[in-house]
């Protein structure tokens, strides 16, 4: 039978009070809220005073709590609150991306070493279960790429510029309105957020354990009103892409705007929904949609790692036990549309091939085929007045 | 730490042989194939005969096997196994759609009297794994509808009927050949096939337990070329569509053809895929599409399952627990299309309201509102010269 589980929660934001009513509205779960550990003592708070403590020791200290969900911002307070709290023999249920992201060789080691689960499916993605079905994946030579939207503020703006004709800060305000955005919108905007989805999902798909820093990531902020006309004269639409392929024994990794067109089964995920692409070698190819953002989605995800503890279900981290001499690479041909108004600012010789030039009096640009490795190390792609976009088929040559 | 489990097999088609090479190239699994039982004994096969029996006392009274995979056609024998494997406290893994929608209640308490697990998630959609998924759905009031294209071999025909003009007969069978159609094609192309998917859905999405032969189906067999004509006129693909939508204390439920614009997320699901939306509370609207027929799709999904019974994994069936009032019901009101070319076949008077009606020399039609419950005891209905399809936003005013 399952177990009726005590919680203990740090941080009481968008995602902890949706895993609150979430819980509250969920009578088929047996779990109870002891504690809440917050920050600010003088909030104004939607819940009677004794369910909280400015404490943490209260939680990791109270023999009572079984399991601690992880619910703050702050990356390394996150990982002391949930390091202490496997060392405590706590399970633990977190979102927080950056920090999984960052410590997956410490937190892999503390479950093992405490024999204890973490769980962190609301990290990736929120309603979709892509960590869970990504653990059904049994052998890394199994799985060939995964690949999808993985921000859902960033799919929001980019919709909302798209089809509203918004503009770009208009849309980033609305997203953070609605409690899609990250507190610091460089996060979301600059890719780091799908960045951090990525080295968790590399981990589960591939059995790789990468610094989050050596994952290049490219964001939207430099998109422009023409950038936005060209991809509508060619029938795209610009989505910000997270994608990871499996060559041999090299991983390609990257976080990086795209065309997609039509055929594309991104091209229809809109708003704050996520989208992701799953290549395997017996399912062929998985599409899952949902929302990827806000408290209630990110928090039936939490909820359901919850109720899998009560099952002492753990993630199996298969595909690390098999990885030899599987690296992360970036030794492949892409195709990128780049456009910029200065032909001084950028250097052509990079590109393997140019494939098509476009000039008019404020706006250049090229595209052409280029190594990923030779990108990464761009000084141009600094630029603020320089966008690169990858092609809707740039990497196709290697599939 | 997960267990190397012992496998008895009964059946060797599609599916089994899709299992043992799914298994045989997947070394994260510890999984062993004992025993393989066969019906006919001098058909010729892939793996040395020391793996054959045509004896089912070999798997299911050899106290080796751990797991038993039923993966026959016929579902009473494979009830017949399935139930004695279960008595002998030995886990099932199913594919069989229609065993299990059949013995659904057995089944459930077959496995609570003998605290052993059943899994079947091979049976629903091949590679998408709903019923996991729906497993973590806890409360049935926090799901409203689960709807989608649950048989590839129709899907299939469809899209070829559509997309490359070909004949009926010529897409079905090229869909045998292939190995997506079941032996009897009548299962998949009248939507039977899609209802045993549905009814087993049924209970993990709503707790219900549904007789299929109370489930309303309609299939695909008497589409004509005008028909598709007006489709295309009008914009629309066909799809054989299972919707089931929770109302209150009621549940409608059905499979039927559907007029699908490119506005829905099923009008892109082509060939052997299969889609299925589920529209929850806290996750909104979660879309999932993969391969739905085939050998390693299906074997891949069964694999799963034997992989989770490592971990003793088992539905709760929490929403059959709280099941008080729930009934299913007809009780809808739907906007439908009727095809007939003589009007003495079909009864207008049957209608709430006809919103559109056409008549050309060899074919008339009518677009019209009907209540569900009549159109289920319609005589008409089951004329080879009328066809019926539901139109794209048939229902929608009960959403």
């Amino acid at each position: 039978m399952s177990k009726n589980l005590k919680l203990g929660i740090f941080g009481f934001g968008v995602v902890g009070q949706g895993l609150y009513h979430v819980l509250e509205e969920t009578k088929g779960i047996k779990a109870e809220v002891l504690k809440i550990c917050v920050k600010h003592p003088n909030k104004k708070r939607p819940l009677p005073e004794r369910y909280f403590t400015f404490q943490k020791e209260d939680i990791l200290e109270n023999p009572e709590v079984d399991v601690v969900l992880e619910l703050i911002d702050d990356p390394e307070a996150a990982f002391q609150i949930v390091s202490t709290a496997l060392k405590k023999g706590k399970a633990v249920v977190t979102a927080n991306k950056k920090m999984v992201a960052d410590h997956m060789t410490e937190l892999y080691d503390l479950q093992k070493k405490y024999n204890v689960p973490i769980l962190y499916e609301g990290a990736c993605c929120a309603s979709i279960p892509i960590i869970r079905n990504l653990e059904e994946y049994y052998d890394n030579d199994l799985l060939s790429a995964v690949e999808g939207i993985f921000n859902g503020s960033t799919n929001y703006i980019l919709t909302k510029v798209f089809a509203e004709q918004k503009s770009f800060g208009e849309a980033l305000t609305e997203a953070q309105e609605l409690g899609y955005a990250e507190t610091d919108p460089t996060l979301d905007v600059g890719g780091f957020d799908a960045k951090y989805k990525l080295c968790i999902i590399l981990n589960h798909a591939f059995g790789l354990f990468v610094n989050p820093d050596d994952v290049f990531n490219y964001g939207i902020q430099n998109i422009s009103e023409f950038d936005i006309k060209i991809a509508r004269e060619k029938g795209y639409k610009i989505k910000l892409v997270a994608k990871s392929r499996k060559i041999g024994n090299r991983v390609v990794a990257m976080v990086i705007p795209k065309f997609v067109n039509e055929k594309s089964e991104l091209f229809k995920v809109e708003n704050e929904y996520n989208g992701v692409i799953v290549e395997g070698a017996f399912s062929e190819h998985q599409f899952f949609i949902g929302k990827g953002a806000g408290g209630y989605p990110t928090g039936s995800a939490v909820l359901s790692d919850i109720s899998a503890l009560t099952y002492n279900y753990k993630y199996e981290y298969k595909k690390t036990k098999q990885v030899s001499n599987l690296e992360l690479s970036s030794d492949i041909e892409l195709t990128i549309y780049l456009r910029f108004d200065d032909p001084s600012l950028i250097d052509k010789d990079d590109f393997i091939k140019i494939l098509e030039e476009y000039k008019a009096l404020e706006n250049q640009y090229i595209i052409g085929k280029i190594n990923f490795s030779k990108l990464v190390s761009a000084k141009w792609l600094s630029s603020p007045k320089v966008n690169m976009i990858l092609m809707h088929n740039g990497d196709e040559n290697h599939r």
